[in-house]
């Protein structure tokens, strides 16, 4: 594996399951895969969980770890070619991702969609021309319509909380937010939920429907309660509109996550990625509650990108 | 012990003064205690001395150091709980807090008070929710009330400049500023000074007495003179009003220290914790003279932080 | 060798070359040297390639490297001697330096010129009160009129790119650019080139002259194709006014670096320290094709870092 933007680049999310199952057990157990080796972390954007479980997850394998907050530390990018760049934008993310692809065995980066230009984001127009400059293995930590790393950290969570014969029923539930965020997480999500062995729906408002591209064939209902109904996971996030694309388009109805609603499930586990809008996403009482896996989720975002990064440096020469 | 936050968390100031001072000869000797283990240091605020000496300290422990500046490189945090989180604070503290907590051994935090709330302040109600959610020890880099590793290194720096039967006389005088400080330093010095065995006087303008839970039963005079007569050690800092909280109330009087001043003392050493405001607290030449003990200070720095970071590695299970 | 910010502070050019060129074959061959030591690295300015490649050969030394950035993550600091603080600035370089100094044993600082006081600027009024007050060895990461991590970068490339017995024509161009800009990396290049064994020429609009104290001897003109015909090696650089200090008289005719202009060369191959502005300085078809040196130049900044610390590390009693 030499990228990791989605769940289509891993051979074999079984293996990959396993391997970070076992790296929790055993994290310091590979330090000399990574010894001598530079991980670099490359930030367009905040983070926190990302951060510090993936600089954890280079030393815990014996990388050096170097980090850059592009725009605060550095200069802002170009993204567009063949323009004169007399503008506000100080260098060409064609030089920066080839300068950095020199000094890094590996680089992972975070990349946030526009939410202006949907052709753009969902060509991927950042992470895609790192990857194609710096030509080294590249991690995406959230990129304009996935975040990966997240959902393979919550397929660990709903592995460990399900150990029944049968399928969990696995529910994506929008909540409510006040400004527009992206559709990635709920997108990568999604896809993984698709290869994963699990009953999955999503629910949302009218006009908040994901791209087709990841729902197809996955089940979606405007009708909450319908989702909710015998649920074993329950998962809430917010997302904008990718139809009216970036916008936030009126909801009818109360979408926050609350106790009541939660009685038509299955005894169900509440997941959020975080950081979580308490009390306009999700209350309280479910977030602190025995049901929550939110700090389980937070805690596997170490070992999902430990387990990433372990098969990079076992399958790439360097 | 598990947490440092003030001197009354310290089972023993003078063991741990005795291993900060053989740190000092032997910084490197005992690497294995932190090897594999991870400190996260955070700030909510800005740092010089605390950010370096602190990751150097974990450095010379053998521990893998993490560090996030909160709101530039994450998120903003809230900080009041039941609350509908629909404003401009993005994540709460408990979550942050307790996800952090899941990555690192032990996490240092800096959180200056608000200067609004004396309730908040002096309730201590960042760290002390910070320690409640994290589970892990925890390291106050200065909090709303105490700077304890700084007050520490300043009994460090005493002790290494005494060494007469008597004891010292320590003088801590309130110097000028251009805006309102926290009371923490201060709070801080006349905490520990009370726990050492000095004679200690506190000096300050009327309108800036410090709260009586830190200087009860300690000698407090508005005249500077009489604090300085025959002084050994006097140590300079501005800070704002308890009383009238965070205000700064008009000052009669010059208050900066000057050679002619401190012709009144025992040829005392002049201390302060830095950043000083120079001419306006001290003068020049008394913090560039043969007298000044700043830079020994901001050493000790180092050796208190490694002695503190050492006791919580011996003393708590992994 | 103690600070490294000029060519005239190497003792053997040709040495440090020999032993950058070694380090690119063996880079953690001497980690033994910088085992327990600190590498403190200190931005007032932004940075990508001289943070990264930097921290990367304090690595690969074996040292710990700790970073701050002054102003974002710390207090603002003061040059001027002798003033009562009663402004902005929070702290003194010398309160500042002195301090890193203790913790550090090697010190790198970036210190952008202020391109208003040419005084200040080329009495290098920030490094060298730095150097003065911490009193460890300093590695210029670029100030007010240097940048000789780059020059020296740019010596190994060219080296590297010349085995011809005859001198090769190294051309340094001026270009374009939307704001006015440090003369550090012409002066710097200038510098190293006057100690190679080129021939050097340096071209650029009238009003822009360098300081004499760098083009002294220097082939100077203001006919850009006179400059170009033969050249093996063309640097493009934009720099402000020396004269009229920091600004940008008008440019008469068209200075881009385009394949065109590139004709008259003896086939020359193209070089910038990066970030480059695409299409105002050089072309886009120029800096991807063939002939471009930009990304070996910067390659070649980590061993240029390496070779200079560890010339420190080796000659410097700790």
């Amino acid at each position: 594996m030499k990228y990791f933007t989605s769940v289509h680049d891993v051979k074999s999310v079984e293996q990959m399951l396993q391997d970070a199952l076992a790296l929790k057990k055993n994290p310091l157990g590979f330090q000399h895969l990574g010894k001598g080796k530079t991980l670099g972390l490359v930030f367009l954007n905040q983070s926190l969980r990302t951060r510090l479980s993936t600089q954890k997850a280079g030393n815990n394998l014996g990388m050096n770890v170097i980090a850059l907050n592009v725009g605060q530390e550095s200069w802002t990018w170009e993204f567009d070619d063949n323009v004169v760049m007399n503008g506000a934008k100080v260098e060409h993310i064609k030089d920066a991702a080839a300068v950095m692809g020199q000094y890094c065995d590996v680089i992972g980066i975070r990349c946030f969609p526009s939410l202006t230009s949907r052709e753009d984001d969902y060509n991927e127009k950042v992470i895609n021309q790192f990857i194609k400059y710096c030509r080294v293995p590249v991690v995406s930590l959230e990129s304009a319509t996935r975040h990966p790393l997240q959902s393979f950290a919550d397929l660990i969570t709903i592995t460990e909380n399900w150990n029944k014969p049968s399928k969990p029923k696995v529910v994506l539930s929008w909540g409510h937010h006040i400004k527009p965020l992206p559709q990635s997480v709920a997108n990568s999500f999604t896809e993984w939920m698709r290869n994963a062995d699990v009953d999955f729906v999503v629910t949302h408002p009218e006009g908040y429907e994901l791209s087709t591209e990841f729902t197809q064939g996955v089940k979606v209902t405007h009708n909450q309660d319908e989702a909710l109904r015998g649920a074993d996971f329950v998962y809430v996030k917010n997302w904008s509109s990718f139809e009216d694309y970036g916008q936030t388009p009126a909801v009818s109805g109360d979408w926050l996550l609350t106790p009541e609603r939660m009685q038509i499930t299955n005894n169900a586990k509440v997941m959020h990625c975080l950081p979580v809008r308490r009390n306009l996403e999700v209350s309280d009482s479910l977030l602190d509650g025995e049901n929550s896996l939110i700090l389980q989720q937070a805690d596997n975002r170490l070992y999902a990108a430990q387990a990433v990064l372990k098969e990079i440096l076992e399958t790439n020469f360097f």
